[in-house]
């Protein structure tokens, strides 16, 4: 199951452990605010529940999408995608 | 055909043209910089040509995914839309 989290979120830290979670679940990097991978379905439940808990009552906006390997074989990449630190990026 | 666009530009003129592109080729704001919609995949064709020009030799990256009907059902959303200036929010 391909799983990508993209995210809106304004408060420094929290935006920061949103994408700790992010990585601690299997996924990479794609953008600033978008982390995409392919992990089983128990562990996207177990992240969605992790992120829920991360972003609590503060202000912000959490997507979680599946996009099956049909569906991921039509991604479009326009312009570089940067390096990030310490990360692999993905390109399917 | 239902189409996600995501962002991550930092010079301000370009991302505003990108999201204007977005707006005018039938998606919805779902994030700061996140569009969704459903549109045909003519449509979807030319929305990809008008980004890539938009961004052109510029620093950054849009990517373009394609979601079905049946991924779309497993969307999660954490925390609140905000709501965007003009704009109808989708939540399918």
């Amino acid at each position: 199951m391909i799983t990508l989290v993209i995210y809106d979120i304004t408060d420094d830290r929290i935006r920061n452990r949103v994408a700790k979670v992010c990585k601690q679940h299997g996924l990479s990097r794609i953008q600033k605010s978008a982390f995409l991978g392919e992990i089983s379905s128990a562990r996207r439940k177990e992240l969605s529940v992790k992120l829920r808990k991360t972003l609590g009552k503060e202000k912000g906006n959490i997507q979680i999408f599946v996009i099956c390997k049909m569906d991921i074989a039509s991604r479009e990449i326009i312009g570089d995608i940067e390096e990030y630190e310490d990360e692999e990026i993905i390109i399917f």
